[in-house]
């Protein structure tokens, strides 16, 4: 398969959550230029990302939605359970595993983990805290596949180097630093307070615009 | 000004990053190669993210730490505090309230919102959940400049519509779901969902890359 952008597989996700809101309304087609519009896009960008992984659609006919949305299911891997593990169970750490958008979309959190021995045992949401020396050993049983990196910046790297030594291949970043991995590894960051600084350069620079 | 890429922007947020770790270990100078090294990029691209804004560095020395930190905080616009705003009071709403990472880059929450009666009048680390409705008219006081949308898909469009009446021209938004707003409004998404299905897609499709 040739290299997909980034941004290509974004809009596969956006593509898909318009495709089960036609389908949960019971449409049954709908046309490129209808998903271009919700996506933001255009038609043209719709055909080109999904020619990418064959042939859809039938010319005049515009997509089956149930046939496209499997597909996309299929392509971006969400017709399983994901196991995925959270380091770090700060604020941020703990909201995340409460949270129930995670699980909707098939991405099951199994463990939280932190160093911090006054956390470590407590209960978050059902999951009780580990040690996260105990990681190695656990992911050897549980097969966590994703981990959430949720730790100070000063100890994402470290971090980052446990969790692909214990043999994990995607991580979820929200440290504001860049992590140093294994070209087999995929990292995706969450910077929140990056995306902030967006918004004040908007505001402070929209005058001389 | 030309229209800077969002891609630039956040470069220069990584960059002024590095400077201030510089500056924290006392070093006076750094080269384009280094900030290219930390930022993973080139040291071509690094001039010329920084062209955009005027003229840095001398050929040969390298830029002073101080003057280019202080120029980044300048441009980002965080020479100043920011008033940020959170809509939603669910678990992630809440978390980021409590969140310290925001504060220490000058962007300071200063009230939290909800419309469910159970959880006005709560508090969340000092502050005390308000009843959406009152968002108007505590804006003309607070002049809260930024708003952090984290309610359901469902809601977010009609939330960003208040938020837009309201005044406020830049929003983040946790929902899973593209905002419709005036041009002169900022808009940055945050979607967790759809970074964690591109760790879905690349796990799925490694194999076969």
């Amino acid at each position: 398969m040739k290299r997909i952008a980034d941004s290509t597989i974004r809009r596969l996700s956006l593509y898909l959550r318009f495709l089960e809101e036609f389908e949960a309304r019971g449409l049954s087609t709908i046309s490129s230029d209808e998903l271009a519009a919700r996506g933001g896009t255009t038609s043209a960008q719709v055909r080109k990302d999904l020619s990418f992984f064959g042939s859809f659609g039938k010319r005049g006919l515009g997509y089956s939605v149930p046939e496209l949305s499997s597909r996309l299911r299929k392509i971006l891997g969400l017709e399983r359970e994901w196991r995925v593990i959270i380091i770090g169970a700060g604020k941020i750490g703990a909201a995340l595993a409460q949270y129930n958008g995670f699980a909707e979309r098939g991405f099951r959190i199994t463990a939280i983990y932190d160093n911090d021995p006054r956390k470590i045992g407590r209960d978050v949401d059902g999951l009780t805290i580990r040690a996260l020396d105990c990681l190695p050993t656990d992911r050897e049983s549980t097969e966590a596949e994703i981990a959430v990196i949720a730790v100070p910046a000063s100890a994402a790297q470290a971090t980052a180097d446990l969790v692909v030594d214990a043999g994990i291949r995607a991580i979820m970043s929200f440290a504001p630093r860049r992590l140093t991995v294994p070209e087999e590894v995929s990292v995706k960051m969450i910077n929140m307070a990056m995306e902030l600084e967006g918004l004040s350069f908007a505001l402070t620079n929209r005058g001389s615009a």
